[in-house]
């Protein structure tokens, strides 16, 4: 997480100020919670909140505090005394730092998830107005960055719609699964508080409590966690990539939007570069790495070691912050993407037509030849059109062994754009409920 | 995926039979939608299915023939029309290679988590039983492999089952993700082949219809599916290492079981070690890095490239059979696990009472001291204790402070574990809907 | 390691034929020693070496004594002693498992080196034969995929040449930190065994003695041999993707060579795909992330666990397999790839001039104005030629701001190809020692 | 990177004023380059030193700049500009932004370096010290986690400085790697820009010539690099792992330094965590995951795409900032690790004399006993006492079998701890070139 690659609302979750504030809200819930079963005296609850809920509380003062006892939640205590007064003895009753810490780590990645997801409506909404504005687009459909058929540049965005839809809703299962709460004491037993006070919380921390805590909320939910981010990060590589792709000198169909003042180059000034998608490739790499000290830190010793700990405070801000910015950016760049429909048809129109090779190759099939029959006449005829040297078409009817088999105006039919792009409505239907 | 960490079920579905057999349904059930829509000839689908289905396709011949095409399908199509005759020339019409790779890979992939799901339901079962058979069984619980409170041995195998069960469900998830069928042709606008097709092979491969191909299945899907996996890998990794711990010389409350012929060494005769457990460390190590090169397959070029291939043929078997091996050794461990609840008790006793260190500071707490001089006379008592020079209740009834806060039967209360397994039974309602 | 990705040379060193054999080398020089320090008999040894080397291991057999004893070692040993007679119980003395395992374990890898040090030496030889052919054919240079100057294709080749020679050194650095040998006893004290045994079994096997061990040699060795066949991965997708762009229809520069009877696509009969890169780029995924797995080895406990054996089991072979297989592979790929250079010529053609962009800023510079300004004047006159409106050199020409400081010869001067190329030679003499 | 796990030496490395700074030291040498071939006004490149070298670069004007022009090194020379005046135009002459850019990661990566060698040689300085402090301190080798044979502290400690004395000649060689310097302009032709000016600033820099640069020097450096780092990050966690298993309630070998006003839970007040070599484990995950974005960075599109910069940009501080803090904290513990060698021996003594099994084995076995029955006889005598039934001599000395071929006083000798130690000096001369 570093500024440049940073949003502001991301960044302020994993902040001091809201850890801190998030940390009083979990021991003042509980206090309440303790006051309600008798434990601490209504007084007492009442004034944590009277006092803690306008306190600013002071980072540099809690972490003076902490170099000293050389433990966090025990400094944010002191300090939070300081604020309180006498009564704060009551706060953090039969609980352990763990269930602070644990249950703040899942607010903020619940509020994090909350945030992705808004990035993620942002960019399907952009998907889908550009998938409708150019859904009836032609373009050459490639694999292996070859020129196969043609789909339209609308069902390009289309699939990356349904995919962001996919990765919509693995967030929120991803979010599900930590959007948990533990309070249940040094060793998860409950011993010294009593598992209501658990349930308080978590209601009002809008979160589900934790079945099975052992002084740690179990890192299985995280590791899902930051792996989901890993898979929405590949699908954003992918995405990039192709506008990459597309942006290339030789194939220039589409074009990251490119602003008046902007330099491409210190050295070639006619250069307009893919820089965003170009970040946007390395940012998902970043957001990818992270999954993997996330699931190392599964296997946590016995009830718990705290090695995650030190991964969590690291890849926690880096990967929300990371990826809410590449969403973000992501939204952006489709939005204002610069299309060229006309350098779509001329790239169509490169191969001669043996974009409907296939075509070809069905029709003679139709016509009662075998499939390698029809094979190996087909490609006798898109050799030489390969090679520069002929048109699919004038060349089919130029062969005496096609030509007996299918006439020329079916032969021509087979060189029809629109027969590709009949289903495209189909296609829509299924991924917008609308065409 | 080798021969030492692999079960035959799950090999056999990478076998190259079961993968022609899966080609050859999905070929013979899209022949036969296509003569439902008059597209082909009747016959030719009943001769498909006739001859098809009784047929042991020749590997051996397919990959002689694949050595010249340099064409896996149309190898194996070649060979279908040496079994089924003339009719075979309808067989694929209109349809790409992908079709039937990707719908078959993923028929692989759904049949593979129906045998892990099978595992873990194992695993699960074995967990229940052992957690229940040990429900009340008390041992100390550690963080930083420190002791610190009591918890039972049950409480332990209880959160591995709340764990398995998490990963049951993503197990269903990541099923689900890939449960899809795409028959769309060699782009994915369904030019050549009617959607229809595609609605009748899904419905009979048991798979829903991928909304939006591009010849080939979006690998996000995969992406997510072999991620799952590798999450799962690291709960095996967390269970295992909680074995090996508990195997550990100085600690022995638990052992894999030891077969009578069984050598634990070549040099030390009476070494019994957790070999099985950290065998499943190492294997969890594995199927954790397929999750990467499965999240870097997301990014093909433009509507498809091959470079997952290569992969997917080796992370398909490789993390599903290693997987399998695991989850099936893990529920053996656990099914067989040698606990030995007269050493839990004795680890428990070794640190003279100081678990009990924070029901002391509580009870203190109560009596009106401050957190801070809690903490202290706490802390003043219980250093001697671990420096092995006393017994922490006498120490404490011998302080002053302490003694003239709490009476001695107060305190001698303070040092009784049932208090520590009072909520044993909520936990295990929690997490078995039973106590 | 599957048999479509493996080669049968490397296949070979992963054998159990192999594996035992390597044994049987350990355990008879070990003996040797043994008896040259009068440990054990003479004769003894001259027995195991007469019988053993003669001997066929029968892996079936140690198998079966495996499945009984569960120990690999000792099922070797009983299948030695079946073989040598009673002179057999002089074998291992003093030996732990490890001592045989580790040490076969690196006479494999080293093996293994040796032969990813002849196919580096391969491909830097069809690299240099190409990137001489090529030395001076103009090719644009891209950068972000946008054209950017004039290169060559040789220069293309020779920055691949310099790469794999760092590879090349890498892997010779790699096959030293691997190649070294224990004989060291159960935790590595030489307790039962005298060092000198491991200086002569090191000697005669060809390897290092290593320096402390403990139990097992310290695998940091090993992750740095697995994190550079990784690096050397990453090299091979470079320059497979480097081609897979070249192939690209609107690029069309460089192809695979695609043999007569070899069938791009089943769909799509004037296909020609290029399927080896695209396969080398997954390959490429696949040896990158053993690298994880094996430094995740490293942190055993105390003088060892098991946890690294069975990753290694997976790891070596498919790492050196695949390795062996794609860097083969990509040597065919460049020894047969079909240049065009009439394509390249006409792709840098493409942009009207823009290329020479750079250097035309620079002449205004050397004729006073300031960076800015010439920075303006060149995008004034570059903007018109992207969108299609005109050529550059004629634009600039009638630019009165630019006309005015640059005479029309000296104009004309800046679009000189060869100006780009004069130091070509410098850059071979430094890659190659020779222009 | 974050300030928690940071220290200000390396933080510094990576600071903008830092990076500016040897921006113009690589612009300046240039242009002194430039003026020695006489291409640049001689007194243009005295101003900019005269200038620059005095001068403080505004961070925020920079930024301020570079938000309007997108760019960052053109940004930077328009600041420059601000201070130099006119004759800045000749700044940068036929260079291109990455010829700084790439220059500039290389020098701040030698300079990390730098300060990582420092690191590792204070933490070889304290393992060695420390090493001969317990050289001869007895305590039990363990294998799988259990009691093998003895060792001694100081072996263990060897083998961490001979692990870290391997990581210290990687680093040496990585720092090698990524010390080379590219000014060779737009695509690295040279076209603009004499290659003497490359070699000037290189020599100046510190730095060796990129043989072949294409606009970038070649992440497979940087790939290497990184991947060593994560090596180094592997062995810490090895050393980590050893003191969290010592410092375990039930072996309480050694023990981290524990001040006076440090408090180890909120909850348990006698708890004295392993908490540093815990968050050293995470600290080792995080820097292993770096480098995987940094092989996936190697593939760069052409003459180079920007992908690799987002990763650089974190990475870079990341890795160097979170490595050196990692390494200075283990010395730190290593330097004042708590040993108790009294523990050391009462768990030595745990199993009865277990440990000296393999000797009885060996003495039955020179005894004319074959290695089965050798094994049986020690096995079924070291069970009863694995049981706890019982003491090994005396067991042994019982067993007719054995007492009729090894009389009591051999059987006694057996016995002894110095027969383990005999070649401590051997490795540790092997190790530190001293005993």
């Amino acid at each position: 997480m570093i500024p440049r690659y940073s949003r502001p609302e991301m960044v302020a979750i994993w902040s001091p100020e809201t850890k801190f504030r998030i940390w009083f809200e979990i021991e003042a819930h509980a206090t309440t919670a303790l006051a309600d079963l008798g434990v601490v005296p209504r007084e007492a609850a009442d004034k944590v909140w009277e006092k803690g809920s306008t306190a600013t509380f002071d980072v540099a003062r809690i972490d003076a505090i902490e170099r000293e006892v050389k433990h966090d939640v025990i400094a944010f205590l002191t300090h939070l005394s300081e604020i309180v007064g006498p009564e704060a003895r009551f706060v953090h009753q039969g609980m352990t730092s763990s269930d602070v810490l644990d249950t703040c780590f899942n607010v903020q990645l619940v509020k994090a998830s909350d945030i992705l997801l808004k990035d993620i409506d942002t960019l399907l909404a952009a998907l889908e107005r550009r998938a409708f504005e150019y859904k009836m687009t032609p373009t050459i459909g490639r694999s292996h960055g070859i020129h196969a058929e043609p789909v339209t540049f609308g069902l390009k965005l289309a699939q990356a719609y349904a995919e962001f839809k996919r990765n919509r809703d693995r967030l929120v299962a991803a979010r599900e699964e930590v959007a948990t709460c533990a309070i249940s004491g040094a060793v998860g037993t409950f011993a010294n508080i009593d598992p209501r006070i658990e349930a308080y919380v978590a209601e009002k921390m809008g979160l589900s409590v934790e079945p099975v805590s052992t002084q740690v909320i179990p890192r299985d939910r995280h590791a899902m966690f930051f792996a989901t981010l890993g898979v929405i990060a590949s699908s954003i590589e992918r995405l990039a990539t192709e506008i990459r792709h597309l942006q290339r000198s030789e194939v220039y169909e589409a074009e990251e939007f490119f602003s008046a003042g902007q330099k491409g180059s210190s050295a070639m000034p006619h250069k307009r570069n893919p820089v965003l998608t170009e970040n946007l490739t390395g940012l998902a790499r970043m957001v990818r790495s992270y999954a993997l000290p996330a699931m190392e830190n599964v296997a946590l010793w016995h009830e718990r070691d705290i090695s995650h700990s030190s991964v969590e405070r690291m890849i926690g801000p880096d990967a929300t912050v990371t990826l809410d910015f590449a969403l973000a950016r992501l939204a952006g760049v489709i939005d204002k993407l610069v299309v060229y429909p006309e350098n779509m048809q001329k790239n169509l129109d490169r191969l001669g037509g043996l974009v409907h090779s296939q075509r070809v190759m069905l029709a003679l099939t139709q016509k009662g030849v075998s499939r390698e029959d029809a094979y190996r006449l087909v490609q006798r005829n898109a050799m030489p059109v390969w090679r520069g040297e002929g048109d699919f078409l004038t060349l089919l009817k130029n062969d005496p062994e096609v030509i007996q088999r299918i006439p020329e105006s079916e032969l021509e039919a087979c060189f029809d754009l629109t027969y590709h792009l009949k289903h495209v409505d189909t296609i829509f239907n299924r991924v917008f409920g609308r065409s």
